[in-house]
């Protein structure tokens, strides 16, 4: 099987000693994956947009099953010179986009935006999360929630604090990785080897 | 620092339990370096002089000093319904272009093909190796032998005739990133902060 994960630094794993993220963790000892992280630190909803398609093409065989992860929306909801990277509307737009053509290759799941240690901003994001989990029920896509319960542990946004400010350590992204296994969509996502189109 | 390491599967580390490989060791514990990890399975060199750029830049940043790895070289010298991938003449042309533009943005590496278990193939690699280690000697871009060194131990080889014949396991991966990381060129590399240009 091949995983593609795109999304942020989040995805990438930025801060981790281990290189691995929450997304390689998700796969250690599954030689029988191949995993590209396509996380890429700065990436809002847009940047995602507008390299996904082109990235995707060239890791993707027919002779593979294939799955598309996205998780972005931190991004989105950063200031920059004192305004929203991306405002609501158009991270929405952009994801309703990139969830209905990535579902017409592949199987899809998306996870959510985590929580932010500045409290202006991780309200901004718990508002585009709910968003963005309404509009992957519209589209039948799976979507984790993993805000509230990273905001309830608090690993996450202590070493996250304890950090750079945003990006938490070897114990955040696994407990990440733990919700994101545990859960039911990621199980049937990852395990079960359904027929897929490719390209 | 953001590490960018473009290449093959052996880049990408497929077989690893991990899913390290050789690059993700190399780093390890490092939360200074962003590691890019751009390896994709079959590539060879005329699929990462078509890719590696627009990859690039999307991923390099003003602020951060940028490394640049290459290593290719199997997948040109298999056969692909009877002929060879790419020709030795091409394989040294595409190189000669990537390694140019890239030595133009930021310090340049070249980590050269290790060996593969099937005799014939593998002469072929070990051939177009030393071209490659004469090209890149020439643009003054460091080189790193790993075919010699991989062979003599005799793990990679093992583990990947144990594996699915061309892709080793932990161990294979661990030597091959001992090997690069006890280079005076690699050491180098990665631990000096010279000023780079970036784009």
């Amino acid at each position: 099987m091949r995983l593609l994960a795109f999304g942020d630094s989040f995805v990438l794993g930025a801060g981790d000693p281990y290189h691995l993220g929450w997304v390689g963790r998700t796969v250690l000892g599954r030689t029988d994956v191949t995993l590209y992280n396509m996380g890429v630190r700065g990436n809002t909803s847009g940047d995602v947009a507008a390299r996904w398609r082109r990235e995707a093409s060239d890791r993707v065989v027919s002779h593979e099953p294939l799955r598309l992860v996205f998780s972005y929306g931190c991004n989105d909801c950063a200031l920059q010179d004192g305004a929203l990277r991306v405002e609501p509307a158009e991270t929405l737009k952009n994801t309703q986009i990139i969830l209905a053509e990535a579902a017409a290759l592949a199987p899809v799941l998306m996870v959510g935006p985590p929580p932010v240690p500045d409290p202006l901003q991780r309200a901004r994001i718990a508002s585009v999360g709910d968003a963005l989990r309404i509009l992957a029920g519209q589209l039948r896509v799976p979507y984790l929630d993993v805000f509230t319960p990273l905001r309830q542990s608090g690993v996450w946004e202590a070493e996250a604090a304890a950090g750079d400010g945003a990006h938490p350590g070897a114990d955040g992204y696994q407990q990440l990785a733990d919700l994101v296994m545990s859960h039911p969509s990621w199980r049937a996502f990852v395990e079960d080897d359904k027929p897929v189109l490719t390209h």
